[in-house]
């Protein structure tokens, strides 16, 4: 069983971009969005056509992680899709409710694209944008073995690398490599609004760097991070012990705390580099 | 007055780069280290040759904040520049310093190019490292206008735009947009020692542009947070508020709260965007 029709439900930045992704492959692509206009433009990017409620082989909900439960049981009663998955950025919250909805588990294989970028909806859309990144699935004891194997191949077809991963320990792990990170350098960049224009002529490309991807939706965001809560809010805790004792350190001239945190950052930024 | 010879004093990243620079336009560059094995790289490296006493138009001291002001002593002794300059990245404390060794104000242009790159030494000079960055001047009332017009001269020959600051108003300026994000981003990178090989395998770009400069060198950066250290301690201290309120109001389930964090950050982040 492969990928010959593919329905894209929600036609934003990663939606869109998963179509041109397919598109780019040869497989045919059903647009659908709540919003029109949005399914339009995204046809007139070259994503697809609109759906017009014939059966495919894959679904691939782009919804808020708040809503992919939701749109799962409709697009089941449909009978849409053999396969369906999600590309929302938590796991636990979205099949609790898909399992709370009485959706069928065997055939929805939870899934999360590890890339983005700070802009929004159809037009910010690239083929390429997962290209060589991870792109986690947490199949549970229910998932059927042919659905994976269709899930697998619309990663590789994205050109990603699946990373096969528990739901709670996929949640935990994106709260510390990406939602408290994200909250880290929205602090950073808040702090900014505390300086004068001759302060902020002297930011240079380490200040742009760290703050990027404070740049991104709020709105966004804050779904992503309420859909996380506690495994964000305990990094985020850990990286706020650090900053005080590192500033109680430099208060009292205590050269060693400081040392130790900038060396225990080096240590973790060697583990991603 | 125009910059026909050089010295270099303190052949790192930062000097040799000065050297590259000044090279590249036809002025000759003298290099000093008190590691000979450093000047003779440099050397290598096309930046100059090794100074020999001679009396120069420019010294650029380029040694860390806290051996600035001993420096500056022991050149004007020498008699070695018409004018002086330092690369320091904070500058109330190395002027203090000059003053307390009974320094000649007259002729010294405290400075601090904002460019830098997470390897250190020689070897990972770049001509063109001050490319388009701001430098900041910090001349005092005392400082001659010949003085900061050759050190002006400097910085566009570096290719670099000067922002004239001062010296208190610099230090809390980079406490803001350059040392603070540093511990931040070094605090972020230490969370991820908590992470197991999995969680880490689902980094993506956003995680590596917030940790990059944590690769810097420790020590190094234990001294320009130390000669920084209040100011600093200020800004991290309320980064620390900010993520701690985040934590506690996703806890809690308010919203609100974080997405006002948010808000702030994409704010901050345009005013540098």
């Amino acid at each position: 069983m492969t990928i010959e029709k593919a329905l894209v439900v929600g036609t934003g930045l990663i939606g869109t971009s998963v179509a041109l992704a397919l598109r780019a492959k040869g497989v045919e692509v059903c647009l659908s969005d709540i919003d029109e206009h949005a399914v339009a433009l995204a046809g007139e990017f070259g994503a697809g056509r609109e759906w017009s409620g014939e059966e495919v082989d894959l679904a691939v909900i782009a919804v808020p992680p708040h809503l992919v439960g939701e749109r799962l049981a409709e697009l089941q009663k449909l009978e849409a899709a053999r396969v369906y998955t999600d590309v929302a950025s938590v796991k636990a919250d979205p099949i609790a409710d898909a399992e709370r909805l009485g959706c069928d588990l065997t055939s929805y294989v939870p899934g999360h694209p590890l890339a983005g970028r700070e802009r929004s909806g159809p037009a910010a859309a690239r083929a390429e944008l997962f290209a060589g990144r991870a792109w986690a699935l947490c199949p549970g004891t229910e998932t059927g073995a042919d659905a994976v194997a269709l899930v697998r191949e619309l990663v590789s077809l994205c050109g990603a690398k699946a990373v096969t991963v528990g739901a709670a320990e996929h949640d935990a792990a994106v709260a510390l490599v990406s939602h408290a990170p994200h909250v880290a350098a929205s602090a950073v960049a808040a702090s900014l609004n505390g300086g004068d224009d001759v302060a902020l002529r002297l930011a240079g490309q380490g200040l742009r760097d760290v703050t990027r991807i404070a740049a991104g939706n709020p709105l966004l965001w804050q779904r992503i991070l309420s859909g996380n809560a506690l495994p964000v809010a305990e990094v985020l805790d850990r990286i706020a012990a650090d900053l005080t004792a590192a500033a109680s350190a430099l208060r009292s001239g205590d050269p060693g705390g400081v040392t130790d945190l900038l060396r225990r950052g080096a240590d973790g930024q060697a583990r991603i580099s």
